[in-house]
């Protein structure tokens, strides 16, 4: 067994994703749903060690909610400005081959903010040259993450619950009998990214319920046009006009973020969130062998 | 009995409240959780028939819900500008003796908006003369309403689903577990009514789980914060500075609102919404007998 070669999970809080990385290659990746929500502290040990017996018996590197209050064991935040050495120098090891990255925290201007797994992420993008090292990046998703990095490193960020919200709205409530459907870019999206740009989420929201009354809106379109108000009103808190963004994504979202963007003033750019996170893994894996 | 002599139901989506009004008075009071919400339109004959059985044989006025689509039966909106002689013009009679005030549409600059059994209360305020016939009226709560009044009519309305999104929030998700206790004034409710302000709803919820996690934010402040927020957006968004605003509520709501609308550099001016709503639909009996 090669040194460079070891296990990678991002544990998130409802699903995480496993990989057997080989020279910084993944070649062999899992997907399921035990992520730390479902699990308690004490199930760790077993399903790191089921992992292994299916991806082979390697060093395991542990990103996200594992090492969370609600995970197996709470690893300190490391506090922003930070690079992947800072990182990897701050790793808790459960046991001799089994590491967990901690999490990043921000204090600035009396705000302060937090993040879990999407760190390895980022910083794995600016490592890989999937962005420059000083740029925006945006990591769409339940809890938005919006990172400035300086010289490769992250020196600020802000969290945005702009899917969680959403999927709140679909769950209850007023606006849960419109938005059963499924959101696609489109003309109704767009109309909600500029109505979202108004950053009055609140009455925005209700509109999606006056639309639908008044006939302005079909069932069809009320998910994409309600998407594209959060989406939109995320977008406009974070970027002004001209504004380069790089958006660490799956496809899906990413689409919709950056056509948001494009509205909006700025410049997309895509890059993908999985390989993304395999070399931000890898070189942490690297510095800390 | 008299002509003057009438009942009056506020139904709402969860609750309502009746009044048997005599002389532009409420005499006898109740309120219950028979909103239009738990309700088919077939049961409202029984309905009305019970409250007559308590509060009197006489003729009924009915605002709020009853008239909506998940109510008695779909009473069309009057259209913004509007008064209280539109609405007795436009009654809705399910027999001689029983009528449906009708709601308000409002269509402005490209947006639309609606409400029911608000715009008796808002405009009812005028014609008591409890607020000046030219004036921003607020009315807060699940779905709080924002009407400008010009000469003593409603010309234009916003809503914004502050309190709904607080109890979404309150519920389900990521913040549930901080938001289980009480809203109260004080210098965390004032806290968060200053970051509402930034207009970055999604950023700023955030924010609660964050300076939770790092010590910040004890879980009794927690729901003070949270609400401060949220209430703190929905006031930036719609008042400038040395704005008179006239808040239509309840006392404990309305205290909230009042210290983010002066926080926010605007002049609060205190309703009582029960008052405001018995002139408003005794003022439609009268021009309707």
């Amino acid at each position: 067994m090669a040194a460079e070669t070891f296990i990678a999970i991002d544990w998130g809080t409802s699903s995480r994703r496993s990989h057997r990385v080989e020279g910084g290659v993944p070649i062999a990746s899992e997907r399921d749903e035990r992520g730390a929500a479902g699990l308690v502290a004490d199930d760790y040990p077993a399903e790191v060690a089921a992992i292994r017996g299916r991806l082979g018996d390697l060093p395991v590197m542990i990103a996200g909610m594992a090492g969370s209050n609600i995970g197996w064991r709470q690893v300190p935040y490391v506090e922003a400005p930070a690079t992947l050495d800072d990182l990897a120098g701050a790793l808790e090891w459960t046991d001799e081959r089994t590491a967990i990255v901690p999490g990043l925290c921000c204090r600035e201007a009396g705000r302060v903010d937090v993040m879990r797994g999407e760190e390895v992420q980022l910083l794995g993008a600016a490592a890989a040259g999937l962005v420059p090292p000083d740029a925006l990046l945006c990591q769409p998703g339940t809890h938005s993450k919006w990172a400035g990095l300086e010289g490769g490193a992250i020196t600020a960020f802000v969290t945005a619950m702009t899917g969680e919200l959403f999927a709140l709205l679909s769950r209850q409530g007023l606006l849960a009998r419109q938005l059963t459907g499924t959101v696609a870019p489109g003309a109704e999206f767009e109309r909600g990214v500029l109505e979202g740009a108004r950053c009055d989420l609140a009455a925005s929201l209700f509109g999606v319920r006056a639309r639908g009354l008044l006939g302005q809106l079909n069932g069809k379109d009320a998910p994409s046009y309600a998407s594209g108000i959060l989406i939109g009103a995320d977008v406009t808190a974070r970027i002004d006009s001209g504004r380069e963004v790089h958006i660490v994504s799956d496809p899906q979202l990413g689409h919709l973020y950056e056509i948001a963007v494009r509205l909006l003033g700025g410049k997309p750019y895509r890059v993908d969130s999985q390989l993304a996170f395999v070399a931000g893994i890898s070189r942490i894996w690297e510095l800390a062998s």
